[in-house]
């Protein structure tokens, strides 16, 4: 394990609120239109395992977004995540709200985000990650980059990985193997 | 052929009732939501032939899913696969309940699923298999590892597979060629 | 030039008839289903240009499949392909029977398809094509395999591989710089 | 940077209204059709902060495509550019009647495009880009080749080339890392 790893570990360590991009994080940026004028997006069943995964490890979550759309409240229903912010101005401010509710520290929160507008609230919490396809001004701000891709398993790596710096990981896959 | 993959063939001349998983298996695990409340799926017609394939071979198939959608049953209604399984909480025991009904061992049993809530059904088998994007602790589980990806071939190379290991594969290939 | 793309660019020299197989070669061969029953299907705005560029290189076109489905009608006509034959069984008795009809022996056809149920109409033309995707036995048995992946560019390479051979496609590109 | 390079930057610097294609730059170049009737697109998050950025830097933006699509009116809206030109026969012939309009010369405008057919309006402005997956002669011709790929970030890599090219990316980038 390098420096930078050993940082990242720290700090997911301490995580008691994540909260997740939509665009480009729990999909893979595609922005989908119909000429009839419906919205599309595609969301990962494997990243979908790791977020309840990540609850039943005792963590809180909340999808914090800039844009709107039903689709995402769908999927959010579907994965019984209650604390969804869209059309989102300050992410940050979001955020550091939901934390002062449930009484966890900017330290103990996490956020995944992808692009320059996610900078602030990325820096604000004790622990960031983005995806492969983050730019590169955020790979070089945050503590985790995955490896797995935008839409595409890279929120289920960044479940496990918290899971894993908090010694819960192996638990909570032992009863698949028992 | 290395002694994993003769193990793998070995297993695979037994399947007499194979089973699928549908997200990240039977698709490449995206889950699509409009925003009319729709969901979406995308298949692959090479896998479609894989499957119908495997039917002309002999063996009897199965989709055994946990979530829920009409368009899984549009796809299994096309493929002609009357054994669809939807929103199933233990899949372990519907595939063996069907074995039963039919009078098949769990020895002669085959299942491809990608995640680590299908470790408990792929144990169960004779025969087990993965996609490449796979998660990492079901590749250690599994027979069998496609190279092909999710929802883009992984079923048709475990389909011939299957009938490659049971020695039916250049038969039913002939008649292209005829 | 090796002696296979010597031979592939012989037989394309001949073509007057070319006929495109749907699923897996003008789309990636994702098969869509929504929950409200609807079908969709994924064409590649470059093949469609190469399409009408062998149109207007003096070339025949059709498209030959067994599938059946609303969105290839759409996108044919779109194209202005009036050759469309859908849920077809008999793929090389229906090209043969077009070229039949409008003076072209077997040997000035050419089709390009994915799959091993396209063997028998691919070997019965005197030039076929594949994908980069396609099924390893159809690759054995066609003369020219596409680089440019399925529904995102393998048709507009074999359009203008054919063009190519027929001395045509310099001549339809100069008025792009002209 | 090597000789290639500086005169793209050169060339960009000057860039007062920037155009786009849609079908290949905006998106992957996949035309979706429904069995209802309905086309769609994906466009890309990343690509329209892009182009939110080069707005911000002072540049015009325009879209000019051969197609017609009501899902790029609802794009366009969604990212504020009224420059909407679809449905166009010659591309080459609206971005000059624009550039007229508001005061630009030819030397001063931009088009990114990927076909064959876009080699007018290529050529014909100060500045040119295409992206990876654009056709060989259109690489042959244009100042920029992006390395992202078409519809996933190629629009965002060329909005920051300029951007970067006139000196204002990084004054842009500061206010994220206040």
């Amino acid at each position: 394990m390098n420096d930078t790893t050993a940082t990242a570990r720290a700090q997911a360590a301490q995580v008691r609120l994540m909260a997740f991009d939509v665009d480009g994080v729990l999909t893979d940026g595609t922005l989908w239109f119909t000429s009839a004028g419906d919205e599309m997006k595609g969301f990962s069943s494997t990243d979908g395992h790791g977020l309840k995964l990540l609850r039943e490890g005792g963590i809180e979550l909340a999808i914090i977004t800039g844009r709107r759309s039903r689709a995402v409240a769908l999927r959010a229903e579907n994965l019984g995540i209650a604390r969804l912010h869209q059309g989102v101005e300050d992410k940050r401010a979001v955020l550091l709200e939901i934390a002062g509710q449930i009484g966890v520290a900017p330290q103990q929160c996490g956020y995944m985000g992808d692009d320059v507008v996610d900078l602030p609230i990325l820096r604000a919490c004790g622990f960031s990650a983005t995806v492969p396809e983050g730019e590169a001004l955020v790979k070089q701000h945050v503590h985790y980059i995955a490896h797995r891709p935008a839409g595409r398993g890279a929120v289920r790596e960044v479940c496990e990985f918290i899971l894993g710096a908090q010694g819960r990981l192996d638990g909570l896959m032992a009863r698949y193997l028992g």
